[in-house]
């Protein structure tokens, strides 16, 4: 199996050594590697009755690549191991691979080491590695008061496309919005143009928007003030919470699994293209005692996004 | 349970940024990074009833630093995943990470990131990363005819205890062998002095010697004659052979799991310190039809060491 899944895969040129030894080598060029990790298993990250093998693969690399995304490093390699049951097919396995060498090669970067294994779930593991080309990270505890917070990619979709599945409504008007939930679409490139236009804080949104910039409020002892006039609901969402009756705001601010990336921008400097500003750093011990405010949303009772608070 | 897995936790210099952020940082001084993945299974590769945690833990990065060992690399940074079943005990997530810590300190390393979530069976993933040092990787492509075998490490206790374990032979005397399935012994400088030495070629024996040698033939398109007169038989697996009943040699030739490290030198050159021959690469295309060969032993009908003729 593992030998099928490498036969005839190109590595890219900072691959020195791929599969087949004790370990893969990949270039590190600055003298650094970013390396980040994440398991995925069926039933709790994905299910076979809803996302083809090849989806689940593709989505197994976005999750990881966009940890190397949001420090601002380039993808440069990928190790992924497969716990299977007995009783996997062979083209499941074969699909879950494919999906894997096509998001890495979305992410400009490669499968460059594995392992497959028999469990009773279907199990993923991916780290990805990813290089800093030079640049300092980006981290997440860079926020500085007077920054602008921006985000690039999609928020809400996933989470609009999950509220679909969960209620049966998988017509065929609404394909974009669940194979946004099956797949995942990082702007891989936005990192790193995030990085080289100087942004001093950098996330992505794995856990929902405002969950996650809570995570860099605290890292970087801020407050961030969201401002929902600045939330564009795009009509593939608004189609979707007409249908299910809900507000799509709501997908937007605490949606996750879409793998957007957030941060914050000097506020007097440019944001790069691709980015949109929702909102500015603030104070958080001069005026707010929350991590993450909305404005005009706070004390509105909505459910789904109040969780943030707790950050 | 992630923020209680790395308190107080001292990273090496060699970690730039630990955990916390998206990605961990790395130093790869020479450029280059060397990085090997393995899952590990509950019931497959491990078992709560035979090991404590903290040895699983253990067990699960010698696994992996051997791979980055048997590159003649030195570990520089682990990364883990684990998949636990909702009711697992928080003490054998402690332990486990304990484990972890213990195993990656010995291998001159520390964790640098990992992963927690929910799953049916206990899994776990790890990726290992390694610093060639300036150093060229020691392939397994590279043995040459005239080269002497020659390994470093323990060869046949794991498969013993494991026999013992089976038997239900746990009494005190077997004390080493038995804690020798439950905890691998790389000798992780050996890889480094092996690489240092000149070694044409290297691997870990994680499946067994013949085994594992025999990748070594087959990538390097040789022949390898084992004596089986260098095999040593230390007392302790002379003791659990005698009361088993079986021959210890069989569990030398093919038992897995210690990782000890086996490679090729310049039959000319110097062997290290802590390496020991046991045998020559020949021409494969001269003489001998099999990737390994057992002098004397071929053909004799005794078990559990013929599969590797098929490698």
């Amino acid at each position: 199996m593992i030998a099928r899944a490498v036969a005839g895969r190109v590595q890219p040129p900072s691959t020195i050594l791929g599969p087949g030894d004790d370990a893969a080598i990949v270039a590190a060029a600055d003298g650094r590697i970013a390396a980040s990790t994440d398991m995925l298993v069926h039933g709790r990250h994905f299910r076979l009755d809803w996302s083809s093998p090849v989806q689940i693969g593709r989505k197994a690399i976005a999750q990881n690549g966009a940890d190397i995304a949001a420090m601002g490093a380039q993808c440069s390699g990928f190790l992924v191991s497969l716990g299977c049951p007995a009783d996997t097919p062979v083209s499941v396995i074969d699909g879950i691979n494919e999906g894997m060498w096509l998001e890495a090669a979305a992410a400009g970067s490669a499968v460059v080491g594995g392992d497959l294994v028999q469990s009773s779930d279907l199990v993923i593991s991916i780290t990805a590695l990813g290089d800093l080309q030079g640049r300092a990270p980006v981290l997440r505890s860079g926020a500085r008061v007077g920054d602008l917070i921006a985000y690039a990619g999609r928020l809400g979709w996933s989470a609009a496309g999950l509220a679909l599945l969960l209620a049966g409504r998988v017509r065929t008007g609404h394909d974009l919005v669940l194979d946004a939930h099956r797949v995942p679409a990082p702007p891989y490139r936005a990192g790193v143009e995030a990085a080289e236009a100087g942004a001093h804080s950098l996330t992505d949104v794995s856990d929902g928007l405002c969950s996650d910039l809570g995570h860099i409020a605290v890292a970087s002892g801020v407050g961030m003030v969201i401002d929902p006039e600045r939330l564009v609901v795009p009509p593939e969402l608004h189609s979707a919470a007409t249908e299910l009756g809900v507000d799509p705001v709501d997908w937007i601010l605490t949606g996750g699994e879409d793998h957007a990336l957030v941060g914050t921008f000097d506020g007097l400097g440019t944001i790069p293209q691709g980015w949109t500003v929702i909102g500015r750093v603030e104070d958080r011990d001069g005026g707010q005692a929350r991590p993450v405010t909305v404005e005009g949303r706070i004390g509105s009772g909505r459910t789904g996004w109040t969780s943030f608070e707790s950050t």
